[in-house]
């Protein structure tokens, strides 16, 4: 855990941070968020996750506190005063504090906060692919906005690992949008499918580089939603994310997707991924 | 604004609460709340509230720390402390504080919240009526689990105010759910329609209050939902809810409904309404 934090445009220490509990935040999850990836000491693709973050923050009104330029200073400085190498930073911006009103208070300032921790990459779940269930997905229909209202995100992933899963695909009457919290996408014929970046999911920073990285390695690769039977039937099948980047999925609702074990144009896009955050494997 | 808060069960001053940047509540919403009404320095329906608080908990899998005795107990010494006569109790439960994880954390222990504000019954509103506007109803479909993702609410809400309307009516496809804080029904031919209590409103205990005072009223009063052109044609409409009792909708969109005064069943509602709370209007 960081033990340093970026809170209130200001270094302080992670024990010195405490929130109102009048912050909308804490009564109406009247915030956004990004979490980003830390390779080397660096952060990946910050310029995505600030026109990310700027968009979810244009979604729900609130005007950020700070500009581009001036937050990746912050957020690097915030990796280097932590020292990690490998992990995320994780930030969170909310309307800030004001007596419980729906209505935007008048005179809040919005909370920052921010903080990293050093996390692996998740090799073991790369390698081996993860089994998933289906669920029906039960979210609001701006799921493009990063929010935190993701109680039903946390009911998923939740069911899913009371299941034995290791997450739960996401679909709306048949289709599939995407995972408690990553991007779904499918092989099929050698194209890789996946959901357009509309208001039902995430646009996702690693759902993109995969796409960018997919094309550029020759693969056809289409935003085109596709339903559940379509899933049980593909060739091969993966999440994209921040944390998990290209993880294989093995199996949906105890049936093996493929031959059951990552295919190879999983495995072809985990290798472009590598090479694209500088490393071998 | 309480001088008294009621956490983590103990009574502390409110300038002592601070909140855990890990609090899940922050992060994710993943908490659920309650309003009381408070009436003459009384909690007013606290059985139907705790019902409520209940299947909201259970709904999102949360243990609730307390019982219904010992909450009611502890509430009612926070009015008593706080010397409120007539206002609202605020109270909300999270699951805890824990490292950011979307899977429910072993071993957080909850966090509950309480205080309570003087607020005098909205006298203004409730003989005038407010005008509202239609906005297409983009929540989530547990609207009947009344948790912490107000997000949706809110921009509703705030929407409404821009336009210079004292709420938003919500619809999904043209069929009325609810507002952005409270329940809808209609009058028409001398019946009063509102929506089913299933997933897709929250289950108002003045809801329940006002249809079970309609009966007794000898008003016929109906849970079947009607459609925005139907709330159109209506002959009457108010919205019901625990800050705003029954309140008059004068117009939607700007068209009247009925007269374009408040009509006599809600009238009649009304005092059957303050004569419950033991008011003689």
């Amino acid at each position: 855990m960081s033990s340093i934090y970026w809170y209130d445009q200001q270094f302080i220490p992670a024990e010195a941070v405490r929130i109102s509990p009048q912050d909308r935040g804490y009564y109406f999850g009247d915030g956004v968020y990004e979490v980003y990836r830390v390779y080397n000491g660096r952060l990946f693709e910050p310029g995505l996750h600030f026109a990310r973050l700027a968009r979810s923050a244009a979604g729900i009104k609130l005007a950020l506190p700070f500009g581009e330029a001036e937050l990746q200073r912050a957020l690097e400085e915030l990796v280097l005063r932590n020292e990690v190498s490998e992990g995320t930073v994780y930030l969170q911006i909310t309307r800030g504090a004001a007596p419980r009103n729906h209505l935007f208070p008048a005179d809040a300032r919005p909370v920052v906060m921010a903080y990293c921790n050093e996390m692996p990459r998740p090799a073991a779940a790369m390698e081996a692919g993860i089994r998933t269930i289906t669920l029906e997905d039960t979210r609001w229909l701006h799921c493009d906005y990063k929010t935190l209202n993701l109680l039903a995100n946390v009911l998923a992933k939740q069911t899913a690992a009371e299941r034995g899963a290791g997450d739960a695909i996401l679909h709306r009457g048949g289709t599939v949008t995407e995972s408690s919290a990553s991007n779904v996408m499918i092989v099929k014929d050698g194209r890789i499918l996946t959901h357009p970046a509309d208001n039902l999911i995430l646009h996702g920073v690693t759902r993109a580089v995969a796409l960018r990285l997919a094309r550029a390695e020759g693969i056809p690769a289409e935003e085109r939603a596709f339903t559940v039977d379509e899933l049980l039937a593909a060739d091969e099948a993966f999440v994209t994310g921040t944390t998990v980047e290209v993880t294989p999925i093995i199996s949906v609702d105890d049936r093996p997707i493929g031959s059951g074990v990552p295919g190879p144009i999983t495995r072809r896009l985990q290798m472009a991924f590598a090479r694209a955050i500088g490393l071998d494997r």
